[in-house]
């Protein structure tokens, strides 16, 4: 079924009659056992590895070849494909595998550094070395209409080679050479997640008090949050520019005038400012500084040492 | 022009031959100034009065009647709507006005208690008292496909009499009899909408040290944020349920595991982790109560008090 001729081998590759290119998966957690289904579903090949074999065990029945070790799982394709629970995991599972000539795609989480170090120590092993950062939940793999998609940076030959197949999971968005920004992204779009989530808590923990019902208050939450997501463009726009007064509706002098409503109201209803107070924080020192002309953007300033 | 016949001022409201009611607004500042443009552009008839009189001139040149002072502003229509700086403000001008049979509807923000205060003192005049929260800034008034809203509560009745005219500014939602409602839930979807901002600015900051330009990076971090903000549904049918590890997909335990990666992101980058770090200590503390199944809902639970 695999053509995995000298003509294949050349360009790195091997597919099978179909001409879907084979590849091999290490780690099949919740994310792992995701991505393996879809290339399944897709035809490709797959040669599968996890610690603990029974989740490779239910993964043959659905066509996967599973290896006995690492090593093996590594030797059997040029295309392999990493997804297990931290950098060092990936440090343990790859020690005794022979990389040289394969294609290196991450998946595991981590730091830009983490990641850089990796590309590196990919390199000096004589793979090539692409990293990526996966923004989706398991039931979102496979399923392109979800909108899913992961970040890669690192090797561009690596990423426009493969990226067929690794299109398959979900979208692809490349982000870089440096093999750190797609962790860079990943950890900074996960950080802005945390601080909705945080606030949307705030929020939660305001109508607790009183006879409000929580799934009759969310609709308005989430469409708020929607419609004001956006103003992330004007932020990037005057970060670029300089000038954080542009197009400013809203101003800062306006806008910390209104930080006492916020914080009677969260007193008033029992509810702990400390997941606001910070921003306010910031907010008012921004203030202080005399830039009430401004928006919001100043705060970014202030973050950065 | 106007029909201020018995019959309808026993409904409490006088109309112009076009049947669209005639009231009045106070305060015309940026906000009170775009309610005053809509009202008139869809044919209302409009008396205003605002403290600085150049504001009310140049309104006039639209069709506005511009009033002496706010009592006689009060006085010449049963509906008189109020978009004032904050509630002090609000005393301060009604204070010489007779209220006995106006329908007072405040559009000024402030807190929940507020509000109730306001409504207890309007009854006391002889007033029937709505209370709003704009869910818009200045240039979505008038404009209903840029999706502002206002929040009401207090007078029902008020509000079922006064709904079209209320509906030509911005969309309106009703959120229940007690007149702090509409503050409080204005509050709890201002305060969201901050923790959202205090996270894109760490998300900023993060990138910020690197030559990555931020208005490539936006339009990520906007599809990111709206993808993730439909996660507040969930979060309410747990709040409701009372079971916080109904269809959890990325468990507590996995969550706070991946916290360093966050904050060491951040240290990496020099960033300050003062924006994210209350929300990882309240997921760590719940984590610690041993709710590893759950997801993120138990952190309202540690907010109220
Ligand atoms: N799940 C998500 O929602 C999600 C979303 C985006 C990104 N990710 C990322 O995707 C990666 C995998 O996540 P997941 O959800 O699949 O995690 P998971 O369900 O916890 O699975 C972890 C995987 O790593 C393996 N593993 C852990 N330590 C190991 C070690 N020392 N040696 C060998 N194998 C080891 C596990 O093997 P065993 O089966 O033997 O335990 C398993 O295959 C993580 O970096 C995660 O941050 C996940
Ligand atoms: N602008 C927005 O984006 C926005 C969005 C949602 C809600 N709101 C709310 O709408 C209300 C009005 O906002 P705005 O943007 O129109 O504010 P603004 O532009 O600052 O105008 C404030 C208004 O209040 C008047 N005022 C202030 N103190 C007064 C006093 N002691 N006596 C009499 N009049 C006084 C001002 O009169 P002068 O002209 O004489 O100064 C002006 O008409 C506020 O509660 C605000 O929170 C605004």
């Amino acid at each position: 079924m695999i053509t995995s001729g000298p003509a294949a081998n050349l360009i790195g590759m091997t597919r099978n009659t179909t001409g879907k290119t084979s590849l091999t998966l290490l780690g099949l957690g919740a994310m792992g056992t995701a991505l393996a289904r879809a290339w399944l579903a897709a035809g490709h090949p797959l040669t599968v590895w996890n610690r603990t074999p029974a989740r490779a065990a239910a993964l043959a029945a659905e066509g996967a070849r599973v290896a006995d070790d690492a090593a093996a799982a590594v030797a059997a394709n040029p295309l392999v494909v990493v997804c297990l629970l931290d950098d060092a995991s990936v440090d343990e599972v790859l020690a005794g595998a022979d990389l040289a000539g394969r294609d290196l795609v991450n998946l595991t989480s981590g730091t830009p550094a983490q990641a850089r170090a990796r590309a590196e120590w990919a390199r000096e092993r004589g793979a090539r070395y692409l990293d990526g950062g996966i923004m989706a939940v398991p039931p979102m793999i496979g399923v392109p209409e979800a909108g899913g998609h992961v970040l890669y940076s690192g090797s561009r030959e690596l990423f426009e080679r493969h990226r067929e197949t690794l299109a398959v999971p979900a979208g692809t968005t490349y982000v870089g050479e440096d093999a750190g920004f797609a962790a860079l992204y990943d950890v900074a779009l996960l950080s802005a997640m945390y601080g909705m989530f945080a606030g949307a808590a705030h929020a939660f923990a305001l109508i607790r008090t009183e006879d409000i019902d929580p799934t009759a208050f969310a609709p308005l939450l989430a469409d708020w949050l929607v419609a004001m997501a956006p103003a992330v463009h004007q932020t990037a726009g005057q970060l670029r520019s300089g000038d954080y007064t542009e197009g400013v509706a809203s101003d800062l002098a306006m806008q910390v005038a209104g930080v006492p409503t916020f914080l009677d109201t969260a007193e008033q209803q029992g509810v702990s400012t400390e997941l606001l107070r910070p921003y306010f924080e910031l907010m008012r020192r921004r203030l202080a500084e005399g830039s009430g002309a401004e928006g919001l953007t100043g705060v970014v300033d202030l973050l950065v040492r």
